[in-house]
């Protein structure tokens, strides 16, 4: 019993020769989200908070496919979309669609306090946003170059997905790696208890490289990308459809509940038996404190501390996953 | 073991003395709509082609809230939503804010079965319902006179839930009836199974009755309004954000799978033990050909058919549930 935190960058198909520059400035970033978590924590700021806290530290490094840094749709354009979860209380708020929102784990968090609702997309969305006053910028903020060059390489690898007149089969579509050794999916999340057992989810992204306009991945599907109730929280990364047709999130959570799992036998069942190889990866923690990082792809950017003193900054598999 | 059905016109605060000018419309279309899926059946159709089948069908009649006939936003304008997913394949496709396309079931289906992706919603939806040649109408076609009415009571009603300045608790909040006796909110869905224990689910809905623009509710949520996989076939209605925090759709199936309950018995404990009272209604098939349509709210427009000869058209609590 104590705190945990956990939290990813996402997870896919990342080469063990990712150069050092492209996987030092992530890991420091990892780093540095992962104190702020801890910090808060400390200074017993309620689990809620400290997930919102960290995930829009998250969205704000470049280094991640969430807020500024998110990956582009086939027009270039950024949608991105986050959702949060209390667990304590069973409330939660969702985002999808935002163009000029900087922080969207905030503003899916003001969906579930302000509003009778919880999800709100696209025009609406922004909409909500003006009027909380939260801090908008110019869409073309989130663009960046390396999200410009993606798209491209995208596009050029991976140019049947672009074709509509024929089906294509959503299990057997195989994630192309890029050129420099990243991959096409991220997101960012955090999950957080307090020494009160208390429960706390968020899942923040840009979606997937190249998706079509409006496409709406896991992230904001309470119960697929995000979940937390009285016994875990949960935050998915990986192929958003895949997560979405697993339940990924919520399966965690009920096999704990229904069958009587440890949070680490329901977080190694969920990644490495129910989804398909290569296409997910979670945190989790429970409300005893425990801490699950599994991933069934190459890598997962992920770290976590818990009270009693371990912490871990990782990429590949480790003897602890 | 046997083909069976089973559809809903949505759950909700419907009184004893609904008048039967407003009863027997529904009762009807409710018996046509079940007729074409029971002879879908008997021709040995597809589950999948038959739960698309009767949602076009139950979209298509003005008495319910989905297709012609979807509630107002608070703006006044239509955004329909959908989705659809086959059971033995745990194949799914969602659509949210359609504001052109008369039967959004189908657009679900196409974005499943034409996309890499599972869910796409507001501008990209309905490019993709032009590209792919789908039926389309002015907006104004869907826009009834009742529901103007509708959308001018509930705004009279029920003002404060546009008053965005101050917190809402969404859990306490009421429906409130409409003063000719109609429910708010409001969803049409079909579930299947044939004789081989194939199973498929599709949930259609307008929303709820002067919704912020943008909201997203349960219905295209997999997991959530809809579910299927091997062993039932799931699809709800009622209160959108209490079926989205209770993942119900995916909780029946949970239950069944992880804690081994009858398909009646995972069913009943979702709706009257996991639920707040007044907020949900399903209906559910199991592989074995079994029906369960419990609800929490006072009644539920719904309507099953099974191979060995029963069949059943019902609004209020009947001995069978």
């Amino acid at each position: 019993m104590g705190w945990a935190i956990a939290l990813h960058g996402s997870a896919g198909d990342i080469p063990l020769s990712l150069p050092p520059e492209r996987r030092q400035p992530r890991e420091e970033a990892l780093r540095r989200c992962l104190q702020i978590g801890v910090e808060a924590l400390k200074a017993k700021v309620p689990p809620l908070d400290v997930a919102e806290r960290v995930v829009r530290e998250l969205e704000n490094a470049p280094q991640f496919n969430a807020g500024r840094g998110s990956v582009l749709t086939s027009e270039g354009t950024v949608e991105m979309e986050a959702s949060i979860m209390d667990g304590a209380a069973m409330r939660c708020g969702a985002v999808s669609g935002l163009t000029t929102v900087v922080n969207a784990v905030s503003l899916a968090r003001l969906v579930m306090e302000k509003t009778p609702h919880v999800y709100l997309a696209f025009r609406g969305a922004e909409e909500f946003a003006r009027q909380q006053g939260v801090e908008i910028v110019d869409a073309s903020h989130f663009i960046t170059e390396e999200n410009i060059d993606r798209l491209k390489q995208a596009k050029e690898a991976n140019r049947v997905q672009l074709d509509y007149s024929q089906a294509i089969q959503n299990d057997t579509k195989k994630e192309m790696p890029l050129a420099n050794g990243d991959s096409q999916i991220g997101t960012v999340g955090c999950v957080v208890v307090d020494g009160h057992g208390n429960l706390a989810s968020a899942t923040s992204t840009g979606g997937l490289v190249n998706k079509m306009v409006g496409r709406i991945g896991d992230t904001p599907i309470i119960g697929a990308g995000t979940y937390a109730d009285a016994r875990c929280a949960v935050s998915a990364t990986g192929k958003g459809e895949a997560i979405i047709r697993g339940t990924v999130a919520r399966d965690v959570a009920a096999l704990m509940e229904f069958k009587g799992l440890s949070l680490k036998e329901a977080a190694t069942c969920v990644v490495h038996e129910r989804t398909p190889k290569g296409t997910v990866g979670l945190i989790a923690v429970s409300s005893k404190g425990e801490v699950a990082m599994p991933f069934n792809t190459t890598g997962m950017f992920r770290a976590c501390a818990t009270e009693d003193g371990y912490s871990e900054i990782a990429i590949w598999p480790s003897s602890k996953n």
